[in-house]
């Protein structure tokens, strides 16, 4: 899908002149933000705040395929990944450090669209790009991002801090980026068998968006802020539901029980799970990279919880360790185990 | 050159259990450090300091050779790489993240000589590891890597103060590091051709060392701030010093000029030179990966840089923008461009 008008190979440029070009359109936002590219480093402002410091790197052909994902999309996604862990610590996102290694099948006009989308993500979130890395690779695109927030000395929300009987919320919804994971493949076979096609996807938007172009909880956490509510441990949802509860119980010591008619999806994500014969519940559980926020609360802060929009409320921890139980929809219930993507095998991925 | 004798496949162990096994023998070591590995982001206090961030990428192909790089070499390098950009604003490294891409060639005891590699540059330089990503990648092994340093308010070397009249300086030798790479070609090429052969690189060991296992300059910074030296501008030379001197020049807006009988060359790097038809002097000027220090200072420092033994003085900054010049050990004088490292196209990677 790249933009065949105009193609510079990234030769014509070198090294230095291609990382001037791309990172020529941004700016510096934070007063935190000393010095941006440029030199050896960056140079950074505490402002009397903890830094936190996350990293994710993307690979061609293991965490995306460009035959349906826009490099502006891509690049906005790669940020929103790195964002959504900031976010998750409680901390505001300030600075990204973003390297790429790029093969020379791609041009300079198709980096500038990864890095367009790159740059629209840091608009949106305030944040400023401060250096990296720019190279070739033998094969394909692997994007590696670095994001560094601040948040005030103690107030970080970590994975340990649940306590039995704590209530587990999460925001948004689950299994929609999954479910348009599973549409977009769709849509690439029939695309290989018949070029021509020209398939109707807007039925399927809500869910092609959560896959292609998530958007980081801020929001979220703002709201959390706001009113008075106190998280005991939060984790991003990025490789699935369960997979995320297992970190929360390990580092806290504690087992959960979740209830499967509590869990919040959408009634796309609900047709498309019909339309492709998965369980939605499946979908919600081990879908993954659905970058909400999944966290515990004291059990006295249900009334706050309740009123909240962005969130729902889906269980409560138990004072069981590694015991953690799906409690379905009908009488029964199930262990809850990882299912989560795994890069390795026989993983989503 | 990977060892046989155990080879699990990565797939045995999925994507957390393959972290926790690899990033266990690291420890913390810096109060800075809050929270290390196992949450979303690592938490970091500044102590009141500014800090540095810097970002380099490594890829399979471009930047090393499998065929003569051992792993846990490889692991040393692709941190000093980051330690010496941090070490080149004056700072104090104290945090890295590790991410990785890597194909389903490498076995599980691969990645731990890697980790074994990048655990002795965390030890020798007081750095501890606070996270990162695992995955995998279609072909070959990326390494991507940010480091966090610190340093006083106000107190960093930058690339843009230099001024005229100033002297220039550059810490250890030049061309080493490319003359060590070409010996190590040649015998990839001669083993290609008969894989019994068992030569002997002993004569070789310094330049090879510098190419495969370089050291970031701690002791040179440490010996400026006890000197009492006041650097103007400084930058580490990974990409030739051709390259880094118009780097200097450019963003302070000066010219200079450099005497090619000043140049630090070790004798081990003149004799490979001779023995592959090569000028040592375009070696210790565009060579690249010395990751020595390149820096300027007050002509009125003469004295006090002239007693430091790890550092020589090359030249003297000019008040004309965009005049670089060698002066040959001869009468004669030459323009300097930046033939550093490229790489895209006709670079040397």
């Amino acid at each position: 899908m790249t933009d065949k008008k105009t193609a510079t190979p990234l030769s014509d440029l070198g090294e230095f002149g291609l990382i001037e070009r791309l990172t020529k359109p941004f700016g510096i936002k934070n007063s935190a933000t000393v010095k941006g590219i440029g030199d050896d480093a960056a140079i950074i402002k505490s402002e009397g705040n903890d830094l936190v410091v996350t990293s994710d790197l993307l690979a061609e052909g293991i965490h995306f395929d460009l035959v349906y994902t826009p490099l502006a999309h891509l690049g906005y996604k790669a940020v929103m990944v790195n964002l959504s862990d900031v976010y998750a610590m409680g901390a505001t996102p300030k600075q990204i450090t973003v390297s790429l290694a790029v093969s020379s099948k791609f041009s300079v006009e198709a980096l500038e669209q990864l890095y367009d989308g790159i740059r629209r993500a840091c608009e949106r979130y305030d944040v400023d790009l401060v250096g990296g890395d720019t190279t070739s690779s033998m094969t394909g695109m692997v994007i590696s991002i670095t994001a560094i927030g601040q948040v005030e000395p103690g107030k970080a929300f970590c994975r340990n801090g649940a306590k039995p009987g704590d209530l587990v919320c999460v925001s948004g919804d689950l299994g929609a980026a999954y479910a348009g994971l599973q549409i977009l493949r769709r849509e690439k076979d029939v695309y290989m068998i018949d070029p021509n096609t020209q398939p109707d996807l807007s039925k399927y938007d809500y869910v092609i968006e959560r896959q292609l172009k998530p958007e980081a909880r801020r929001d979220v956490i703002e709201a959390i802020r706001k009113s008075g509510l106190a998280p005991t441990a939060m984790i991003d949802v990025s490789d699935g539901l369960s997979s995320e509860l297992l970190h929360i119980c390990k580092q806290s010591g504690t087992g959960v029980k979740i209830y499967e008619n509590k869990l919040p999806v959408d009634a796309q994500t609900e047709a498309v799970a019909a339309e492709i014969n998965m369980d939605a519940t499946m979908l919600a559980m081990n879908g993954g990279e659905d970058y909400e926020l999944l966290f515990t609360i004291p059990a006295e802060q249900v009334e706050i919880a309740g009123k909240m929009q962005e969130i729902s409320i889906i269980g409560q921890i138990t004072d069981e360790p590694e015991v953690y139980t799906l409690i379905g929809r009908n009488a029964g219930s199930a262990r809850i185990s990882a299912q989560g993507w795994n890069a390795y095998g026989n993983g989503k991925g």
